[in-house]
């Protein structure tokens, strides 16, 4: 399967995704699933991908070809003039694969189905945040659902609930990213290490910082083992139970 | 859907099961998934269910019915000679439960399936407990595999993965679960409040104290209200993030 996250935040986005990516278990591969583009100054966006790896593949080539070829008739990725028209640029072109695939005259099979997460700024505009279904459609986070999660999304879901706030730093956010990730990486063999960390900073208009962790990383495993501790300690400080009278 | 754990402890056995059943996320209902019968000084039971509301409850239906008519040739829940032997009846009669529903001529559909944890003793033997599969089958709790959970398992794992230890007190096994299940209700909604709690104590072959909690229960209350700061302070006292230099 696959866990991608990503989180609108008061100071930026941020953006993790794990790597592994699975024909059944005994073929299993890292591919990245996490791509960016960006022209400093103007904008910049991250794309999130889960679902069949062919689908999500296709949908990305596509959105570059065109990209490199303004003078067709196709519109280009970086050539939006807003998020929104983003969103719903990618939306079509997934949309478009997914039926590619499907069996002549029929529906898109579920099989070959894929969604997306983007997040980005646009000059003029404030950092957003999508959610891309198969359909084609998206839906937008804001400061009730702050954070859209894709692909193995239930393990790392309760820190995310418990511990997010729209005005963490980057950093804090991305070591709660991280803590999600190991959660669900020790509870769930379709997710894999290594993870890719993207962070875009409000109003940059520039890629932010990137960076992978795998399990040699010193940090990640200071969280990995950190976390265990802490969750210990943070259970012992609980008021002990003690059963009703009968 | 439903939520339930089971736990073996160097100290005896901890159950905890939610009771919200649906038909439609419009047509919810409060039923006890959590049920035990006890000989005091020769065996107690402890089975929770999970799946299909009809098959389980005709399922534990039958297994009583036959148990209150000794003379009857079917064998008697509550007259087996060890747990083995309990968890086997149990699977038996589950899949007998399934066939009924299934289409003439076809195999069960899983629309109408279910599944069991059973934990107990029976004088003679250690405490144990099962996982039973809608096929009949069943696994047991061991070392290496010291807790079961049926139904949706996956928000509430991480913390029993890292928290859980064999020699637990029956009281700490009560609180770890409380979390877990907390973690769980906040995250979804097809897992609801009351939550029932069985505890049994190796070797008393009595049923421990059995106590339901609900959202106005100071004690969850507590661990609910309590857990997010203690996660909230565990994840501040990991190491910051500092990015690789580039």
């Amino acid at each position: 399967m696959t866990y991608c996250v990503g989180l609108l935040l008061d100071r930026g986005l941020v953006f993790m995704s794990d790597t592994r990516t699975n024909a059944g278990i005994d073929n299993i591969s890292v591919v990245t699933k996490l791509r960016t583009w960006s022209v400093p100054g103007d904008r910049f966006l991250c794309l999130m991908s889960a679902g069949n790896l062919a689908t999500t593949q296709s949908t990305v080539s596509l959105l570059e070809e065109r990209g490199l070829a303004p003078a067709e008739r196709k519109p280009s990725l970086l050539s939006q003039p807003s998020m929104f028209q983003t969103a719903k640029l990618i939306g079509e072109t997934l949309k478009e694969v997914i039926s590619y695939t499907a069996e002549a005259g029929q529906e898109a099979s579920s099989r070959f189905s894929g969604s997306f997460i983007l997040g980005g700024q646009i000059k003029g505009g404030r950092p957003r945040l999508f959610m891309i279904y198969p359909e084609g459609n998206f839906i937008e986070a804001g400061p009730d659902n702050p954070f859209f999660q894709i692909g193995e999304h239930k393990y790392g879901r309760p820190i995310l609930v418990r511990t997010y706030g729209p005005n963490m730093s980057l950093e804090d956010a991305a070591k709660l990213l991280l803590v999600s990730f190991d959660s669900t990486i020790k509870s769930n063999l379709s997710v894999g290490l290594p993870i890719d960390l993207q962070v875009y900073e409000t109003d940059s208009l520039v890629a932010g910082y990137r960076q992978r962790f795998d399990e040699r990383h010193p940090y990640y495993r200071q969280i990995s083992e950190g976390w265990s501790d802490s969750l210990k300690t943070a259970f012992d400080r609980l008021p002990p139970f003690v059963p009703d009278a009968a």
